[in-house]
Parts: structure tokens; sequence; C-alpha cells
């Protein structure tokens, strides 16, 4: 089996928390080229053949499986899109691991772009865990795109982190739930010196009974800034709910702007948001337990990030 | 004294709170063209020269005085623009009461836009309530534009309702604020039939311990639409909140689209936004009271919108 060196390991350890290749379905992705596969029983991994990515195939009904997608970058001067579609099949209960970590050792810009179309089937439920990361001397540019269509009574419960290190990013989620689907996005950003990030989310509401919450934690630090639009159009009698906390540090700047918007008449769609900074008496409290400003920030921080 | 005759005067009672014509500082604009107008000692009145409108000067330091300006239109195919100037001098403490009301007769739609420039001075206070009504068989339209330009530690609470039987409206209010100036906005919407209502609002919290609360609460009924865009920025360590709070009945359709930006690392800014039906308990409480559906209805958006 082809044997991942220090850094790649490194970064799979950040982006995917696996200190050794897994064992079951598994793809891992380096600098623009699968190079390790392997299918399960249930979930198959093969290569498109009219664009780079792959597919991956869940068998209905399959239980307690994972399959990991990671990609690693170690190259300056990268830019590897990818086109990625995950079938979930009927009554499949499954974790999904995608992620995507680059270590630029350059001065050019390296980019990754993922496209990800997520298909959930009937009553099928699905987690993923997206984590990126970034780091090294050049640019490091991650757009992730996912797109996920919900079939009748489907679960989803999306994870999405941007762990630290990523120069740029421009992140777009879609979703569409059909009746009694249920989706739940959580999703945490740091950005520190000049970075920038703009997340994106559209989550159409459009069968009975179907609902979503999204949480949104963000911190911003130094002359980083962000951008929050996130979207929930209720059609049928369904409920949303969207939750953005940020912590603006330094010369951080935050922007978020949200819509809610319902076009049936038992939608029910609510929305929260604060921005602010970190709360004085919490790191007043931890300071005087003998910890350091500094200190006391990464611990607020940590668990505002959680 | 020029009289008004009964449509009028029922205009003037729903727009102003006005049973005659007051004793203050007035003036009353009919069908384009300005009827009567007063000045009292502290706030002048006079018409502008350059274009259709009114300045309304008020003297620093006058207190507890009202100066009313409504508008009213009862003809049909009537489109009326108007640029009105209100400057509160440093210190004053008074009420501004605007409004419009439109009996439309005809079937041909009649129109109102008022652009408002309001300046308020140093430590200068102004509430100003701004009533929209229409009635009548043609089309009812009214676009007010506020421009509100707040100096340091100036206050002002603006009330802005529309009753109802208006077509369709375009409202967009802009404010600025600067060190310790402070802004209170509760809007209130009410939207029938096809009617449709867009509010934007842009507060820019320029100065230091600046702070707005924007409140917004709106019915739309039958097949009538709105949409709501209230933004605030915040380029100081100051404060913001914006709650936005809607009923949707019948086939109407809200969508509330805020957007908070923190530029500066000590700004605070929050929002919240629920949009749904009314609340079912609420309804059967006062059914089981031996109230219709209907009248039950009634009184529990009275209650929300008061």
């Amino acid at each position: 089996m082809m044997k991942l060196n220090a850094i790649e390991n490194e970064l799979l350890k950040n982006i995917a928390d696996l200190h050794n290749i897994p064992s079951g379905a598994v793809n891992i992705r380096k600098n623009g080229e699968g190079i390790i596969r392997h299918s399960s029983a249930n979930i198959e991994v093969r290569p498109k053949t009219d664009k780079p990515g792959i597919d991956v195939i869940i068998a209905p009904g399959t239980k307690n499986e994972a399959v990991h997608i990671p990609v690693l970058i170690t190259l300056s001067g990268l830019v590897d899109v990818v086109y990625n579609t995950i079938i979930v099949g009927e009554g499949a209960d499954v974790t999904v691991i995608a992620g995507c970590g680059i270590h630029n050792p350059g001065s050019k810009k390296s980019q990754h772009d993922g496209i990800h179309e997520i298909i959930i089937k009937k009553g099928a439920k699905m987690r993923y865990i997206e984590k990126h990361y970034g780091e090294g001397s050049g640019e490091r540019i991650l757009n992730p795109q996912t797109i996920v269509t919900m079939e009748e009574n489907s679960i989803a419960e999306m994870e999405l982190v941007q762990i630290k290190g990523v120069s740029s990013t421009i992140r777009d989620t879609k979703a569409q739930l059909a009746e009694g689907a249920s989706l739940i996005i959580t999703e945490r950003l740091l950005t520190h010196q000049d970075q920038q990030a703009v997340s994106n989310m559209t989550i159409e509401l459009n069968g009975k009974n179907s609902n979503t919450k999204v949480v949104s934690r963000s911190v911003a630090r130094d002359n980083s800034s962000q951008i929050f639009h996130p979207i929930v159009i209720a059609r049928a009698d369904s409920k949303g709910h969207v939750e953005c906390d940020s912590i603006i540090m330094d010369h951080g700047k935050i922007s978020s702007t949200p819509a809610i918007t319902a076009e049936h008449p038992d939608a029910q769609l609510t929305h929260e948001a604060a921005i602010g900074k970190i709360a004085e008496e919490q790191l007043l409290k931890l300071m005087t337990l003998g910890l350091s400003e500094e200190e006391a920030e990464d611990i607020i921080l940590r668990g505002f990030l959680e």
C-alpha cells in the first residue's frame, strides 16, 4: 500500500482525525490525483469517467459505515478542481468524512475547489464532516460547493469547519428538502491575518414537515474578514432556524446577512445573530486563575468553536 | 381659515390623530399643494423655493412643541413628489407628526413620494411619527424616503406605521449616527389583498457610544407580500439591535433579510427575526371565551401591531 510522508500524515490528522489510512471505503486525493482508493462491500468508490472526481455509491440499508474522502495538496501553484457525487441509498445510516488540507511550501497560490453533489435517498441518514486547513508560505484557497438533495424523511447532519490557515474561501452550500427531511448544519470558521471568508447557504424547505437548523460560529482575528449569507426559504408547512454567533478581535470584520422567506402560511422561520467581542468577565475570571490574557482568550475561543 | 371636508377630516384623523387643525406649527399638503401653513414662535415652516416641499426649522432649545406636516390625496391619477427638510436645533425636544392618507375615488393610481431629510443637532431629541393609510377604488402608492443625520448625543424615536389600504410601498430609511447618538425605530406594517411592501433601512453607527434599536412588526394577509431589509453597520464602539417579528396569514409571504456588519472590534450587534402564523393556543383561548375565529384573530393582530 502507498505510504504517506510526515507532512501528508499531519495534514490528514488535522482534517480527518486519521492516524492511519482507514480500512473501510476510502479515497485519498493528493495534488490532483487519487492515490489511494478502496471500496467496501456496501460502499463503492469509483472514479468519474467524464471529469476529475469520484462517485461514492452507498448501498441501501448500509448501517454504521464510514467513507473517508480527504484531499491533500502539498505543492505550490496547483489549482485542483474536483467533482464528487455521493449517493446515500434508501434507509442507509453512514458517515462521510471529507475535508482538505493544503501545505503550500512555495510562493504561488494553491487552490482546491471541491464540488460535492450529495443525494440522500428516502429515510437515509448521513453524517458529513468537512474540515479545512492550510499552512505554509504561499496563498491557500479553498472553495467548496456542496449541493444536497434530500428525499422524503432523510436526515443529514453536516459539520463544516475551517480550522485555520485558509487565506481565502468562498463556501457555497445548497440544500433542497422533501417531505419530512431534516437538515442540521453546524459551521465553524476561524480567520487570521488578512484572510477572507464568505459563506453562502441556501436551504429550500420544499416538503411538508421538513426542517432545518443552521448554527454558525465564527471568529475573525487580526485584519481578517468574514461574510455570512444564509438563506432559508419555506415553501411548505415546515420549520427553519438560523443562528449566527461571531466574535471579532483585533481589526477583524464580520458581516451577517441572513434571509428568511416564508412562502407558506404554516411555515415557521426564526433567525438570531450576534456579533461582538469576547466577554470581558470571562476573560477576567480566567486571568484571576493565573492565566495570561492570551491563554485565557485561547481557551474561550476554543470553547466557542467546539 | 380653510376648512376640510368630511373625507379629508377622516384621513387626517387616521394618519395624524387630528380632529381639528392644530394650533401650533403645521403644514397640510393636499393634492400636491400646501393648503394650510403656520409657523410658531420656535418652529418656522416655510415653502422651499427650488422644489416642491417645505423647510421646518426648529429653534435651538425648543421644548415640548409639536409640528404636524400631514399629506392628503383625494384625487385619482395624481403623482405627488415632495421634499421636506426638518432641522431640529441644538438641545430642542420636539415631536414631528408626518404621514400620508390617500383616498382614491377613481381607477387611476395615486402616488405620494415623500422625501424627508432630517437633521438632528447636538443634544436634541425628536419624536417622529409617520402613519400611512389608503382607501378607495384606485391603486394607492406610498414611497417614503427618510434620511436622518444625527449629531453628537442626539436622540430620535421614530414610529413608522402603515395602517392599511396601501397597494404598494417602497420604504427607504437611512440614518447616520455621530458619537453618543441614539436611534429607536419602530416599524409596523399591515398588508392585505395583493398589496406589496418593501422596507429598506440602513443605519450607520459612526460615532463612539452611538446605539440603535430597530423593532419591526408586520402582518401579511391574503395574497400580500412584504420584504424587509434592515442593515446596521457599526464603525465605532457602538451597539445595535434589530428585531423583526412577522405574522403570515392566508397566502401572505414575508421575507426578512437583515444585515449586521461589525467593522469595529468593540461593536456589538444582534439580530432576531421570526416569521410564523398566529399561535393556535392564543386563538383557541380567545375562542373558548366566546369570540369567533375572526374576532379572535383581530384582537391578536391588533395587540401584535400596537
